[in-house]
């Protein structure tokens, strides 16, 4: 969850206003399909900051970016299909892509992102076997769960390779305006407009309450996603798009984001800190952006395994596991800064290390009296460390 | 569309304020998959007024109720299943099944809505071509588009007919509490539990715009439909639900929706006297709520056909043909009094008229010199009247 809190309520208060005040009858009323225009533009000025440049008339607002996710599905996969996406990849992401009964094929990732040669290979792979790719979902900027970028370099590739594949790339970017350093590579869909659907989404750089998102799509894809937004909600809230649209013209959005960021930087840092103190002998990714960091397991362990123990201790974490459509991430768990604040990070982190040492204690306990249960999958399933 | 302006605009103010100033972290935040709680509670007092009696546990908050109805549609149709509805029927639902490549089979309506002989007769006819029939959409209460309301005693058969047959009902019920002389009979979902998933919305008794609707669905539907709403959109906009949530705890809702009522009685009054008027010749329906009236042309007349010059001559409907998956409806046409005054709905009727005089009077020319095209289907797909 975004820390929200850091949003000054005046802001909100004033486009919620002028909402009412101003657009009363329409932001009540049904909207189009596409979303507002005005919306739209001032969408079109957002990425902009990340090197995209499109036409207001291939931006279609969303109820989130993850409707956009869900409309895409619908109107690529059939059952059946395989979807490549990062191992691991985005939790909610697999369930969509499952959800139509379509095959999550993860590729390897390593601290610059997703592995080109891996992807190339996989993709050999499954034409050999004669399976029908019909996305790439990648999320190349500050990823979920990872954490971790795909370099300059590399966007170019995969997205040479997805082109030669003639395989429609889905980029999912919900955090790449939450840097903390330096600004990660522009989007993907800055350097290749035909092959590749843009997701973008509000949720992170204002409030996921309003629920709004949007696509940039390829102008033939573009008019199926406005038909299959009509049909699943008839049109995206007005009342939203409208508040939204009354924020961007009269706050210092911009600068909103530099708040954002400051405050995630201040919690990444904060658990950096604290993993580095109590758990000195793992690695773990260190994030420039978003909102998490992946941290690795000895061997022996199994994140999900451990988790009723740790709730147990008060601390929460995401099983790696979940971010996995095979079974993959047993030894990893992904760590959220973005909500708690840097003394609840230091003290999670804290208690974290010591569930990790008391299972360890209790493993090691258990292995004098008889052997340690076999991972087969354990080898080619653990992610690169990027720590 | 809804006349939203008819909802003072301090109402709305208030409710708004509200959310900003005493739930702004929460209405900012990403919510529950299945809706507040305390909407949910609230939703159920609005089901009472029809009769319902539910647990706050099944109720599922959605975009919409049309996302709701995108949501069931994904949960139970596969390719090739029937979906059967009334003749004609809400369009976006038609769409909304042909989206997941069911087929919608109508079923003839009268005064009285849905014919049972007709259902029953459907039933047995597609089981004996070996059809897998999923769900029975209606809308039992001022039918979109006819503006019939089934009665009290062919909700108790239709019920028993689906129960006998297997088959899920699914009431969609927009318009029930906008009647103008008496309630519509109280809400099949009143009648029976475990056979029906109950749709409803705020978006004719409040707004549009904010896009909140429901289901009320047996406990194992509800739990997919949770977890399939979740997968498409994560939670439903939690501004919009503590908006909503806050105009029923501040404002007269209940008075508010007489107001509706009045508003729209009013447009159906000026509308059905305009037709008096202006198109003695002709029938159409007599509704005692919602927002529809259906007209019927002369036979040699084709709606669709004739809204080109209708849009020239500036007055517009929705030609019948859009209410039917199977080309039927083309001698039929609806027509909405929710929005236009009844200064515009009475100069709309006027110039219907006027086209329609002219439609004649051109093919009665045309007829002079030879004979007139054949529609081989009118025969069966006729609607009845019912004016």
């Amino acid at each position: 969850m975004p820390y929200v809190s850091a949003l000054p309520r005046q802001l909100v208060e004033t486009a919620v206003e002028r909402t009412v005040r101003e657009h009363g009858p329409v932001a009540l009323q049904y909207g189009s399909g596409q979303g507002m225009p005005r919306l739209r533009e001032q969408i079109l000025e957002v990425m902009a900051l990340e090197g995209i440049r499109g036409s207001v008339d291939d931006v279609v607002v969303t109820t989130g970016s993850q409707h956009a996710l869900e409309l895409m599905a619908k109107l690529f996969l059939d059952p059946g299909d395989v979807v490549i996406a990062e191992g691991p990849s985005y939790v909610t992401a697999i369930t969509v892509f499952k959800s139509f009964q379509a095959e999550i094929v993860h590729v390897e990732m390593d601290e610059g992102g997703l592995v080109p040669e891996a992807l190339r290979a996989t993709i050999v792979r499954l034409r050999e076997a004669g399976r029908r790719i019909k996305l790439l979902y990648t999320v190349p900027s500050f990823h979920n769960p990872m954490g971790v970028t795909l370099s300059w370099q590399r966007r170019m590739e995969v997205l040479e390779i997805a082109r030669d594949a003639g395989i429609l790339v889905l980029e999912d970017n919900p955090y790449g305006l939450l840097y903390f350093d330096q600004a990660p590579p522009q989007a993907m869909r800055s350097i290749e407009e035909d092959g590749v659907v843009y997701l973008g989404t509000f949720s992170k750089t204002l409030a996921p309450g309003l629920r709004v998102g949007w696509a940039l799509a390829p102008h033939a894809i573009r008019e199926k996603l406005v038909l299959a937004n009509e049909a699943a909600v008839l049109s995206p809230s007005s009342f939203s798009q409208h508040v939204i649209s009354e924020y961007l013209d009269t706050a210092d959005w911009r600068g909103q984001i530099d708040t954002f960021r400051g405050v995630y930087r201040e919690r990444r840092d904060a658990m950096l800190a604290a993993l580095a103190e109590h758990l000195p002998g793992l690695r773990w990714t260190v994030p420039n952006g978003g909102f998490y960091v992946w941290l690795r397991l000895p061997e022996q362990l199994d994140s999900k395994a451990m988790l009723p123990r740790a709730v147990k201790e008060l601390v929460a974490y995401t099983p790696g596991t979940a971010f996995y459509a095979d079974g993959g991430g047993r030894d990893a768990m992904r760590l959220s800064f973005c909500y708690p604040t840097p003394d609840f990070i230091r003290e999670g982190v804290r208690r974290l290390a010591a569930v990790i040492s008391g299972e360890l204690t209790l493993l090691n306990e258990f292995a004098q009296t008889q052997p340690l249960p076999a991972h087969p999958e354990r080898q080619s399933v653990l992610p690169p460390n990027v720590g």
